[in-house]
């Protein structure tokens, strides 16, 4: 049993392990990261980046398909699955070397294994070739999520998936049956139409992309079905199961459906259960969550960063927290941590972006609140793409005698683009007479922003 | 000869006039807007709106085309010209229709003819019915610019095009020589290369995209060459003419190229030579364009805004300078004119954006400029698209201890969609220690600009 001893260890190398551990290093930290399976964790190999390749990769199919429609194009393409993957596999391959390089250059230890505590400044990490006890002055645990799974609905690898699987598939299924209508659900079963899989997606809350604002998951729900999804929202999944070579999906109230396929999409629980985290007296909460105090500390000289602390479940979030609980190592920052506006998007052929807080949620919290809107349809990009459906939304609070910007969604092709530009003004909380402080050029999708923040208020 | 007198009185309905009109009706003006031709002018009949109509609905084709490259799709697809010119024409007729109703409904009159000026307060406009008088108080001219002709270079509408009559081709020529590698030449050039046309495009400055930066025109220059074009830059040409059914061009240099087709667009002329302008006192210059002061005044209580005056031949540079004429001229405002950072863009499948300043600009003022870059290649969105060309690139000038931002670029494909957020960027004069003011979503081609903001600063 060898030992060594770090300033710093980085437990995981997602995108938060591995930012966190190449920011040490740069700050002169003596640096080791742990990681039990590949460098880049679920964003690189099985979700972000790969959901990402194969949507980029085929994202004529859809535009293709209205033009088609319109009879302003014929003829017929078809994608193979399988050359995609294999491109798809070759670019994670790439990437994770990239990344092993870039940790190597910069000093950094990577350690090839399970880390569990052993102490307030020992961690314990099961290689191939044995245990290896590693200390630290600092810990920061950023181990991540997966896909949650629940009794009588689990993925088995055969025709009930989950999203690593569906991911690796090289023959697109004829039907399939999503369960949970977040991002996740949303981007597979976008791809998986373009292959041409029947899609059938089930939400059980009340619309589609659950964490928005009802206006935009109904808009996108509306979409979607012209598109032929069939979509089942409010309804509570009892069983999901193979059998006789199909996915059996029972509903609680006795209905069933079945697909040749089925993915489990339904949410993500913490990587946090066997890290013996109470050895050195950090808690979680009753679902496994890391608990964190306003640095991101989970104990005295321990951090939590990234989705297993369970504040926000999103990449660069993560990448974010890693910034900030480094700089609060290198005693170079001792404020609270408090996230700028935080951006999120669901990718494909109809998007939906998000920076900031949706209506719901500054409404709960008691504030006055007024939103306005401006659909694409009136947008020549839009028109362009012959992509009118959706809308562009501004999120405001009345304060004293002006309103100031708290959020900005989307739903519509291409809205993705404008997470950049809505990112900044919601963080800047821009009030209306900042609305022309700069041009938006013409003709551009950032018009709908510049309309939509334009149009008249309405009170929630 | 009736007679009819208005506070206002608009020259030109393009974006600028038609803007203009709106914005002083809304502020309780009487207002007269004056149209020689269709509502909505170059912008929306013959610029900028068919051209990307036209580029929108074919959109999938380069990108289906680097699939097939990689043999990731199979399958052929064919663009009718024919139906897309038609549902290019209705959109366009519906927006004509549109903005009519639109300046009907502010209470505008709306007067077709040419008007050309009787004296300070009075404009002459011919119309089909005859000569009618309009005084003002205040006139606006927005008469905008039209393709710049020259002796030996001038469309014929047989074989030798202006960018309206290639707007309007329901069959793509076998071959195209394009004279201008400037916006309207580079997204004419890709539109016809998707239908299979063979492109010859001839810059008479050293580079395609001249008003940028070398490096961007020359990442630009050598992606277009890999895709098959043939590009001849720093040479200048002495004739273009029709001639046994092809256009034939001369270089000075002697040598000729022959094509099926040929668009002029070697740059605009401004609209001003039938407006009598010496009536009223207005002043132009050896080239025409209307002498304008800090105000944007040409005399008295004369006003010229858009193409016409010279200053930033951008449909939305015209919308932003009427907003700022109606305000001065309703007393609201008395500020010189101060455009904010302005954006531009080339669209197609390699795009060109820009806002604020190019570096050659401010070397050539003097200042003490850096550079920081990044390459697409290194973005996981231009990965999956598998469009890995070009770079964004930002221009920052020292100031005391620090460097301020004055001007992001960028050549590539899909980098139109950074213009919103590299505008505000730009506008706000970001310094390094705001780029992490904000969350880049991951993954964007967003990213890109965080990288390229990023980056070590090279000095120039």
């Amino acid at each position: 049993m060898t030992h060594e001893q770090y300033d710093l260890v980085v437990l995981g190398a997602g995108p938060g392990g591995s930012r966190a551990a190449l920011l040490a290093a740069q700050a002169g930290m003596t640096t080791a990261l742990v990681e039990q399976d590949d460098l880049g964790g679920t964003c690189l190999n099985w979700g972000c980046i790969p959901t990402k390749m194969l949507l980029g990769a085929t994202a004529s199919k859809p535009l293709l398909d209205i033009q088609r429609k319109q009879k302003s194009a014929t003829g017929e393409i078809n994608f193979s699955l399988n050359a995609l993957q294999q491109k798809k596999d070759r670019f994670i391959k790439g990437s994770r070397q990239a990344l092993g390089k870039q940790l190597k250059q910069a000093g950094i230890t990577v350690l090839t294994g399970t880390g569990s505590l052993a102490g307030p400044h020992e961690l314990e990490v099961a290689t191939a070739e044995g245990s290896q006890s590693v200390t630290f002055k600092k810990l920061i645990i950023a181990t991540g999520s997966t896909p949650a799974s629940f009794p009588g609905l689990q993925a088995d690898g055969d025709c009930v998936l989950d999203s690593s699987h569906i991911l690796s598939l090289t023959e697109a299924p004829e039907s399939l049956i999503i369960v949970g209508g977040g991002a996740i659900g949303l981007e597979i079963g976008d791809l998986f139409s373009r292959f041409g899989t029947q899609i059938t997606i089930v939400e059980a809350l009340p619309h589609l992309a659950p964490s928005e604002d009802a206006d935009i998951g109904e808009a996108l729900q509306k979409a979607l079905k012209r598109e032929g999804w069939t979509i089942h929202t409010g309804k509570r999944v009892s069983s999901l199961v193979t059998e006789s070579g199909n996915a059996k999906l029972t509903f609680e109230d006795g209905t069933e459906i079945t697909a040749a396929k089925a993915l489990m999409a339904a949410g993500r629980v913490p990587a946090s259960t066997t890290l013996q985290l109470d050895k050195a007296g950090v808690q979680i909460t009753s679902r496994g969550w890391i608990v964190t105090d306003n640095q991101l500390r989970a104990a005295g000289n321990i951090f939590a960063i990234g989705d297993v602390n369970g504040r926000t479940l999103l990449a660069h979030a993560a990448g974010h927290q890693a910034r900030y609980v480094v700089s609060v190592i290198s005693g170079k920052y001792e404020e609270d941590y408090l996230p700028p506006a935080m951006p999120s998007c669901v990718y494909g052929h109809m998007e939906v972006m998000r920076a900031g807080a949706t209506a719901k949620e500054l409404l709960e919290s008691g504030l006055d609140v007024f939103v306005s809107r401006a659909a694409l349809i009136a947008n020549p990009i839009a028109q362009s793409y012959g992509t009118t459906q959706g809308f562009v939304k501004a999120v405001w609070i009345k304060k004293e005698e002006s309103f100031e910007l708290r959020g900005m969604a989307a739903t519509g092709h291409g809205v993705s683009h404008l997470i950049g530009a809505a990112t900044i003004m919601v963080e800047q909380r821009w009030q209306q007479k900042n609305i022309h402080d700069i041009i938006y050029a013409h003709p551009t999708l950032d018009e709908a922003l510049e309309a939509a923040l334009s149009a008249p208020l309405e009170a929630l």
